[in-house]
């Protein structure tokens, strides 16, 4: 373990240690080559983009002469390959599937069947959300064993692993206003997500049906969701963290009309924080809400019920150990909370020591204009090379 | 004129006379048989099924003697025929096209064209708002005079027209609440109506992006929605005719999702009133918060220019005229208002006496549930015979 850079290794010596920049450029081109679909690239969990993504990483990992088991991979290991560091713990690159809930309802898919958590039946219950398809499916088209993942076996033990650090985009805009290429992530954000919510009210014409008699399920979805954004604002102000989006809303395109009161309106609402016990407050909020609102307008709420992922706290020792090479390097780096989930969480909440980086990126994520300049990604991959080079010589 | 039903008939003369409800019940299950689509019948503008509605009427027209020009016919006409009257003035039964906005935008499109009132460019420049093709296109179809269109040549003229009656259900719950099955209309509400409305921020990640940098589409436009209910509580609360409805509202399906804030809404605004005065309030206010919450959200709202038609008073005589004999032949009726907008309307507006019937109706309209009682027809069409019987008594 690296308290400071010197412990094992010279500070000269993690300087010289660059990452293998050329070849994360053929990478990040040969990806954006195949799974292109005109503007941006997409890779949905267990889909095509998401295989061919796995093929790419697999050869160059044979490439440079990495073992490779079902995943694997790049630029670090080559860095260190070339360097010739050869750690007394394994290295393992991990290509994970299905960290995005954008098919499937559920998010960490991958990193959660590799620990064997996936509860039995689940496989055979999610759906693809427009096709139907199951995750058994799309798991077994892509070279999954079913019948371990039923058995509920794990591929990995969390006893056997010395830590899990996570390279990321970062997905909103807070390393661009700061001016700086590199965060050191202290914390991952829990999400509770009314996925599937829906208001049931009655069509009605919009100029002959008095107040009192309607059942608008518009008004009452309005008021709902005013309500609950005046509540995140409030909290807000008394300091603690959360984020809620209605990142989807609308009236049924085959009934609708523009002189027609609306009888139905589906929507998500989706709420963040670092703190479980807020998200649980806004949960209880939604559902009283929903049974008020719901009496006051005649229109019944079916919000379902939330799907969770909990909140994790990042390593603190390695988060110290990060911040004290980016000082050596001259990277510039910020200690920052996620404000998305991700793999590492899962990791985290098993007990195993995990860290990630944040990369500057433009434009947010989840979109086609989200970008990444290759001199912010080398300059957190110089800083992944340095901590695996000072662990390895400290280990 | 009839200022009580002796004026030149006998009260057993206008008790004695019944409409054609054999004919009527073939007409109605004839159109629905013809233009089913499963559930409930769909008469596009200008489109199949209202193409099929005027061959059934135009051929029954016929079939009882009467003269058909373009449209024309008739449980009440067959009656007359029956009982010998043949009036002074001539008696029209109209089949107006277009009088709903549903596939072109603009109201009464059928009953404007022919005083020659719609505007020289409008056939061209509207267009369908699924297939894109133009309302010219449509009515060359249906057989119209397009030449005769854009030079705005009127096929009626207002001086000519003695007076003009309009049968119709309720499309909303108040002779159902009442228990009364017809009801005569003392004036019609206009609309005014952003029929296209957007709301343009920017697509970001839900958990990732802070409430500060956001350009949330769904929550700028939830606050705008509310904002506008609320002052419909309030003119109400303050005795004003109003009402407001957001029958649309949808976030863009290709680009949204459930952690993604939402970068774009389309949504319908209509206010309609008794009072241009209200609605006039009502889309300065949305102009005004459009701007205010654009503003706050970092969004900009494009509400696009407000649809309009006109609110109409029907005529008092006619009005009195109905209720007297609707009491002298003990048919319960009632005074009220239409929320939705007529054809009548245009009529009204043009200085022509103009009368209006409701039949009550259950589950209001525009929907497939909409459900009239025959016995309730038959009671707003014997009205409707003994009022033509007495006026032609009365020419």
């Amino acid at each position: 373990m690296v308290e400071h850079p010197g412990a094992g290794t010279t500070l000269a010596e993690l300087e010289a240690l660059q990452p293998d920049l050329a070849l994360a450029e053929r990478l990040f081109a040969e990806l954006r080559v195949r799974t292109s679909q005109g503007t941006g690239i997409v890779r949905d969990s267990y889909g095509r983009g998401e295989q061919i993504g796995h093929e790419i990483v697999t050869s160059a990992a044979t490439a440079i002469g990495l073992e490779t088991i079902h995943d694997a991979a790049l630029a670090a290991l080559s860095a260190l390959r070339r360097a010739g560091i050869v750690p007394e713990f394994d290295l393992t690159v991990m290509a994970i599937r299905a960290e995005e809930a954008a098919w499937f309802d559920g998010s960490y898919l991958g990193s959660n069947a590799a620990f064997g958590l996936l509860p039995a039946t689940l496989i055979d219950t999610v759906r693809r959300s427009d096709t139907g398809r199951t995750l058994a499916d799309h798991m077994a088209e892509c070279g999954a064993d079913l019948a371990a993942l039923r058995r509920g076996e794990a591929f990995l033990s969390p006893s056997r692993l010395r830590g899990f650090i996570e390279l990321h985009i970062e997905q909103g805009p807070v390393l661009e206003g700061a001016g700086v290429p590199v965060g050191i992530v202290t914390g991952i954000r829990g999400c509770r997500r009314f996925r599937n919510a829906r208001c049931l009210g009655t069509y009605g014409h919009s100029g002959a049906e008095p107040r009192g008699h309607r059942r608008d399920a518009v008004a009452a979805t309005v008021a709902l969701i005013r309500e609950l954004e005046l509540r995140w604002e409030a909290i807000e102000a008394a300091g603690e963290d959360l984020t809620f989006t209605v990142g989807e809303l609308y009236t049924n395109a085959a009934f609708h009309g523009p002189s027609k009161i609306a009888g139905e309106t589906r929507f998500v609402l989706d709420f963040r924080a670092i703190d479980d016990a807020t998200m649980i407050e806004m949960r209880d909020l939604a559902f009283s809400l929903a049974a008020e609102i719901g009496k006051r307008y005649r229109v019944r709420f079916d919000l379902g019920e939330p799907l969770f992922s909990a909140p994790a706290a990042l390593d603190r020792g390695m988060r110290s150990r990060f911040a004290t090479i980016a000082r050596h390097l001259s990277i510039p780096a910020i200690d920052m909370a996620s404000g998305a989930g991700h793999d590492a969480s899962v990791f985290a909440n098993l007990g195993i020591p995990a860290a990630m980086l944040f990369v500057r990126n433009a434009h947010g994520s989840h979109n086609p204009a989200e970008r990444m300049e290759i001199d912010d990604f080398a300059a957190a991959a110089r800083l992944l090379v340095a901590f695996l080079a000072a662990e390895a010589a400290a280990a």
